[in-house]
C-alpha cells in the first residue's frame, strides 16, 4: 500500500513534492491543496484533485502525510502548526533564528493530534545540518566551515529587482575557490564574509536607465552586498531569459578536525551541485515525509528534526535489505 | 555523570579509541581488557587498569559501554556476540558478507541481556553506508559510486610480504581522479575495477631477491593486483619508515542522480581525507557508543546499525542546543 501524500501550496517546491512523489515507489499523491480559485490551478498528475485549503480538513482519513510548500515568512508560521493537529506534516521553514519557537508550536500542535511533524527538512537546513551534527559527534576536536553555491539566491535577485531603473535581474552566490582550498588543507582559517562567497549579478535595466548608479546602489546595499565583492553584469532581457532561468544551487559542508590530541588530522567533506534547488528540496521532503508516515504508525509523535530521525525510515527498502546493499 | 568507557584489545583501533574517550567531555576509560598477560601491556592513560578478558565480567555494572576493537576475521564473530549479553556493545565488524550472520547472533545476545549492541561502525561501513543510504532516499532514481583512497590497504599490504623475497612493504589504494570526474560531471559510468582505482606498492626486497620476479607476482597476485594496474616501487627499508609509516586513508561517496523524470541533475558527495584510519575509526565507534548508552537508558535493546540511530544521540549536546547551533 502507498504512502498517501498530500501537498499544500502549488509554486516551485510543490511542482516538485510533486515529481518527487512519482520518483518514489511507495508514495502517491491524493490532492493538492491551494488558497487561490480551485480552476484556476492545474497540476502535472492526472486523476488527482485541486482542492481548495478550506476543505483540507475532508481529508484527515485519506492523507497520511501532508506536505507543506509554504513559504518561511509567512506561510509556515501559520500553516504547519495548523494542520500539525490534523495530519502528519513535512515542511522546509527555514528562518533559522525562529526555529526554536516554531519547534515548540508545532510539538504542541502535533502531540494533542497524536502525529508527527517534521520541520526544517531540504538541505540548508537539512542535509546539511546532519552534515554538520555527524561531523560534529565524529570529530570533536574540529570546525565547521558552510559555503553556498555556486547556486541562486532568491532574496538576493528579489533586492535587485527593488533597485530603481532595474526590470529584471538573477543573482549568483559563488563559494570563493581559494578560501575553499584552505580549508580542505586543514589551515583552519577564520573567513569574513567576503572570503568566503562571491556574489555576481545579472541585471537587465529599463531603457535609458543610470546603469552606473544601478551599479553602485547595488554594491552598497547594506546586509544583502555591501559586505560581499560583487560583481554585477548589465544583460538584455533575452540573455537573462536564455542563460538564467535555472534555479542552480548547491554548497560545501566541511568540518575539520583532529585525533590523538592533534597528532592526526582529518577533513569531512560533504557538498552538492544541484540543477534545481526546489526539486531537490522537495525530494528531501519526499523522503522524510515517508520517515514521518512510518514513525506515526510505530507510534511517536511531536515534532522532528532531521536530528531526530534513524536514517532508515527514509528508505523504502527493509532492514535487512539496507544491510545487505548499502552498509 | 560521564559515560563509563570499556574496551577491547590494544591494537592500533583500541588505541585510537583510547585517545577518542580523551577528546569528547562526556566519556571516560574505565577499563582496557586484553588477552595478553597484564603486565605486558602498558596504557597512554594513566590510573585506568589493564584486565584479562577472562575476568571481563567482574566490570559489567561498572561499564556503560565496551568499545570492542578486535579484527573482523575472528575476533568480532566470537566477541561481539559474547559481550553483548552483558554490556552494551560497539564493534566495527566489516566482512561485509557476514553482517547479516553478525546481526543476527549479535541481536540474539543483547536481547537476552537487555543491551545495545551498534556493529558495523567506522567509516565504511559505517560514515559511507550513512551517505549511500541519505543519498538512495533523496534520489531514488540515480547510481551510487564508492572510490576508496588515497590510502593504505593493510589486506594488500600483507599480501605483499607474503611473496618470497619481500622484507616489507606497503600498499595505497588511489581512485583514478578521470573516473571521479566522470562520475561528478554526471556521465554514470560504468566502471571497471581497474577503471577506479590504482595500486601504488613500495616494497623492501630481501638482500639478492629478484626483484623482477617480485614485480612480476605481485602484479599478477589474483584477487589482490591482477584487475588492477600496479605500480611497484622498491625502495630501501629507512624509505619505508620515514615515508611510508602513517596509516592515511579516505575516499569518496558520491550519489548521482535526476528529479522530474530526468530533467534536472544532481551530484551529493561525501569525502573523507584521515591521517589516521584506525584513529577517525574509532572517533566514530566512541560516538556511536554514547548513542548505545543513550538508547539503551530509555529502553531500547537488540542489533542496531548506523541506519537505525537517530544522528541526535551521538552528540553530547541536547535537542534544542543542536537545533539552535547545527540545525
Amino acid at each position: 500500500m502507498s504512502i498517501r501524500i498530500g501537498i499544500v501550496g502549488y509554486g516551485n517546491l510543490a511542482k516538485g513534492a510533486e515529481a518527487a512523489v512519482k520518483e518514489n515507489i511507495d508514495t502517491e499523491l491524493v490532492a493538492v491543496f491551494t488558497r487561490r480559485d480551485v480552476s484556476s490551478v492545474k497540476i502535472n498528475t492526472e486523476n488527482v484533485p485541486v482542492v481548495h485549503v478550506d476543505n483540507i480538513l475532508d481529508y484527515k482519513d485519506k492523507i497520511d502525510v501532508l506536505v507543506i510548500c509554504g513559504g518561511s515568512a509567512t506561510d509556515l508560521p501559520v500553516q504547519t502548526p495548523m494542520y500539525a493537529e490534523h495530519f502528519n506534516v513535512v515542511d522546509s521553514f527555514d528562518t533559522h533564528a525562529k526555529i526554536p519557537e516554531h519547534f515548540d508550536k508545532v510539538d504542541a500542535s502535533s502531540k494533542k493530534g497524536g502525529k508527527i511533524s517534521v520541520i526544517s527538512v531540504g538541505w540548508d537546513p537539512g542535509m546539511f545540518s546532519l552534515n554538520r551534527l555527524y561531523g560534529n559527534a565524529v570529530l570533536p576536536n574540529g570546525k565547521d566551515y558552510t559555503f553556498w553555491g555556486k547556486g541562486v539566491s532568491q532574496g538576493h535577485s528579489d533586492a535587485i529587482r527593488r533597485v530603481d531603473g532595474v526590470k529584471d535581474a538573477k543573482q549568483y552566490t559563488i563559494p570563493v575557490e581559494s578560501a575553499l582550498e584552505r580549508v580542505r588543507n586543514g589551515e583552519n582559517p577564520e573567513l569574513t564574509t567576503r572570503e568566503k562567497h562571491i556574489r555576481e549579478c545579472f541585471v537587465v535595466a529599463n531603457e535609458g536607465a543610470d546603469k552606473a548608479r544601478i551599479e553602485k546602489e547595488i554594491k552598497e546595499m547594506p546586509n544583502y552586498f555591501a559586505d560581499y565583492d560583487t560583481i554585477v553584469h548589465f544583460i538584455t532581457e533575452e540573455e537573462l531569459k536564455a542563460n538564467h532561468s535555472g534555479i542552480p544551487h548547491g554548497g560545501f559542508v566541511i568540518r575539520t578536525g583532529s585525533t590523538n590530541d592533534g597528532k592526526n588530522k582529518h577533513v569531512i567533506e560533504y557538498s552538492l551541485k544541484l540543477d534545481s534547488n526546489p526539486e531537490f528540496t522537495a525530494s528531501v521532503l519526499v523522503a522524510y515525509a515517508r520517515a514521518a508516515y512510518r514513525m506515526n504508525k510505530e507510534g511517536m509523535t511531536g515534532c522532528k528534526t532531521v536530528f531526530d530521525i534513524a536514517p532508515a525510515y527514509l528508505s523504502a527498502l527493509d532492514g535487512a535489505t539496507l544491510r545487505k546493499n548499502l552498509l
